[in-house]
């Protein structure tokens, strides 16, 4: 059975007679209404029932986009092409855009690809690019166009690798903050981040795709939003999860430059989202970058030595997020870092002052340095990405012995070292088990939709019971925050196995 | 209450808060969900959120087009708006396009305008045009472009008159012949009149105006055919008249190249559809034209003289359908002609040979002639016109005296004079204020569904119910046409009227 946004269906229609005059369309129509399927066809469909019909002897394959409301017969094909059915899932990332090319008749995924959003045209943070475009419709037309281009980029991409074009395919389903659906949709997104933070839509469902200028044959579906900062992207992360399908209580967080979590189960959907900081994705820190070549991603000391992973293998460039929490680790598991972050000079001489400024730091490889204030401002992240989880457990209640998933979620989770991440007190200290590196989920969640419409009701009641709450009108978060500040808390208490390292390592 | 296919809605809704952020989207369909209407935003809509919500401090009107499933949220203007709210309603026929710009909040039409139908580059008679582009697409496209090239002319008039331009205007019902609509939508119609006569497309409802190239907010409604010679006009017709409502029986009669016929009430409807013969419209008739300046229109014979009223008062050019439906009936009932049609020369000096063929004629204006063979022509089609009637009548088993109703529809029948067509045997004999001739019912139809959505399921359950009749599988169809070729009838018994005038005359 099919169940996804799209479907194709092969028919093996009675060539008409002149006791059997019903026109072409109709034949077609009667025919899906014997399986169930209530239809109307769009202007292309209709100006390829002839030759079609005709030359294929009305055995023909029709193909069958959902538009929120109707099936629509977007497209006739001679002879039985219903394996050749394919969609779109996409996670449009602010950064980052990946699109799978899916075969939708088995659910196999037939490529992936990614690339840099072209939006960074306009900045690299996603606030740059809104005041760019602020009240400035051709500007904001302008990203709308970069955004288009990054997916005609990996449309491309895709029908170089499988043979099929992007105007093979019938629908996309696109998971994206909401400010990235604002500006794929050509709306001012400036509302996203000032008050009331009332967007402009955030359920904008099916729209043809061709209206938004896309080639497909169907319909792109937005995976609709919570509220400003919860966006769509979080949303395909419950499809993803399935979280609120569960009896027992699970925690999502998608930490990158926003942290955005969900804990609940099928009973409740507590959510939340605030600002982590660019410093968890390698920028702010001064030789920080992103998880590409040359970028240290996995450092061990042993020996007193500093053990680098570049990827690639080549010369190193600078350090990703990654790369980050493992530094941040070893260097407080071997006594180089105190629990408030502070350099202890007397323990490695790779500890120096910068010549230049003055200021402490370690040079993690050869002329690659990680300074005090990169430090600083690495824990003030980890600490606001940890009270967010803290404050939304208190909230419902709940201790962390109640959790019986944590789903690390966002390119970030899935490469960052689960240890690295407890011991410096960025996730809580649970059973490895437990806690999930969950990959994108933005991306996972955007596939399940395309191959099951179901999941769309689902999410409809998911913004339905989900409560938001806005952590910055919180009183005592920043007092949460400071404790969360040390590594890997000032409670030590709560991280035994953090604490059992620390003993191993002292005997 | 608004009950047709679009409209608009002022709302005054609150401004957000931090307290109640929902979307601009979101406060629009929550307003609309509050009074009944459950709508989707489309991408043009969409964009136009902002900043009009902001500058009108969230008092909007809203646009909704209904595309045969859900409403669309189509446009926003700031303030109220709901008054003006404009519609278009359309008679596609082959020769002719007429559009009348309705006012939809109060059902006042606004302007009318008529234009040839520009197709007549590819041919005046819709055979011609069929072949022209028969499995030619680069043809049907030209075809299809002259059809929206007329629309663009008779939009661009409407503006003219009233300033409302095609781009204010909400939606349009379209009613056409099977053949128009399928050139309206680029679709080869060679189909409507080859075996098995299975048309392309009949059902193809509500298609967004801009996929069909239109400057329209909303969408663009066909009224549906029953079959290829049974169109839209037709079921149009059907809505004009309301025969399918009444408990007394009604005939529906159009006649023009085609004639098209439906018979029945609330209880049974019978139809069928038949080729009439392009003279009633003028052609074939060697000075026949249609009914523009310069032709004859009404004709009487007074003192052995022929009188006849001009079209603009000018000088004579040749002779309309309802000049040559007078002219028959005075050569008949002054014995010009006898019973077949028969010019008699003794009667008038008027008939004579043409020098040049030998062909005999009778001259009605200087220099224009009537000829036996013109004579000869119309009888053929006027007892195909009327055998049809009187078929339908015998398959219904019904009498010409159950009859309650006579609509004689179309251009022709409005200006045609009831007793000249009775004379003549076209129309059945019965009383005068029975006959209606009911103008553009196609046209009347259109706007009717325009104002009134809740007729596309009256069309619907019509078309279900109506039974179609092929008059050239009748075998005794021959030789009913034969006794009807005859004025008024062989049988004169059924023209009591056009019995009495003859006795009348003799006296």
């Amino acid at each position: 059975m099919n169940r996804g946004v799209t479907q194709k269906q092969y028919l093996e229609l009675v060539p008409p007679t002149e006791e059997d005059a019903r026109s072409s369309q109709m034949r077609i129509l009667d025919a899906l209404k014997e399986k169930g399927i209530t239809a109307s066809f769009t202007l292309p469909a209709l100006q390829k029932l002839y030759p079609i019909c005709d030359e294929a002897d009305y055995n023909i394959t029709v193909s069958l986009a959902w538009n929120g409301s109707i099936w629509q017969v977007v497209d006739l094909e001679a002879g039985d092409t219903a394996a050749e059915h394919y969609g779109y899932a996409a996670d449009l990332g602010s950064t980052t855009v990946v699109v799978r090319l899916v075969n939708c008749s088995d659910g196999t995924v037939l490529a992936e690809e990614s690339e840099y959003n072209r939006q960074t045209a306009y900045g690299t943070d996603i606030l740059t690019r809104i005041f760019a475009c602020k009240d400035k419709p051709e500007v904001l037309q302008d990203i709308r166009a970069c955004t288009m281009e990054t997916f005609t980029l990996l449309f491309e991409k895709l029908r170089q690798k499988t043979g099929i074009a992007p105007s093979d395919v019938l629908s996309m389903v696109v998971s994206g903050n909401t400010t990235m659906i604002h500006f794929l949709l050509g709306l001012d997104p400036f509302c996203v981040f000032s008050s009331p933070y009332a967007v402009r839509a955030d359920r904008v469902g099916f729209l043809p795709a061709k209206e938004m200028g896309f080639p497909m044959k169907g319909c792109v579906y937005c995976v609709p939003g919570k509220s400003n900062y919860l966006g769509g992207d979080i949303l395909s992360g419950m499809i993803a999860t399935e979280l609120y399908k569960k009896e027992t209580i699970s925690v999502f967080f998608d930490i990158g430059t926003n942290g955005e979590l969900v804990v609940g189960n099928r009973e409740f959907l507590l959510c939340g989202a605030g600002a982590a900081g660019p410093a968890l994705e390698g920028g702010v820190v001064k030789t920080g970058m992103r998880a590409a070549e040359g970028a240290v991603d996995t450092v061990k000391i042993e020996d007193g030595k500093i053990q680098c992973h570049v990827i690639g293998e080549g010369k190193p460039k600078g350090i990703c997020g990654s790369g980050i929490i493992d530094l941040l680790a070893e260097l407080f598991l071997n006594g180089w870092i105190n629990l408030f972050g502070t350099l202890q000079p007397e323990r490695s001489e790779k500890i120096k002052e910068d010549p230049k400024t003055g200021e402490w730091c370690v040079e993690y490889r050869e002329g690659l340095n990680f300074y005090q204030s990169d430090i600083a401002e690495f824990l003030r992240t980890k600490s606001a990405a940890y009270t967010m989880v803290e404050y939304m457990m208190r909230e419902s209640g709940i201790s962390m012995e109640d959790i019986d998933r944590f789903y690390a979620a966002g390119a970030f989770g899935k490469h960052v070292s689960k240890e690295s991440a407890i011991t410096i007190g960025m996730y809580p200290d649970m059973d490895r088990e437990r806690l999930i590196c969950a990959g994108n989920t933005s991306l996972e969640g955007a596939e399940k939709i395309l191959l099951d419409r179901t999941r769309i009701e689902e999410i409809d009641r998911i913004l339905e019971e989900m409560v938001y709450i806005q952590f910055g009108q919180v009183s005592d978060f920043i007092s949460m925050m400071a404790a969360a500040q040390a590594i890997p808390h000032t409670d030590l208490e709560r991280f035994p196995s953090v604490q059992k390292k620390l003993e191993e390592r002292k005997q």
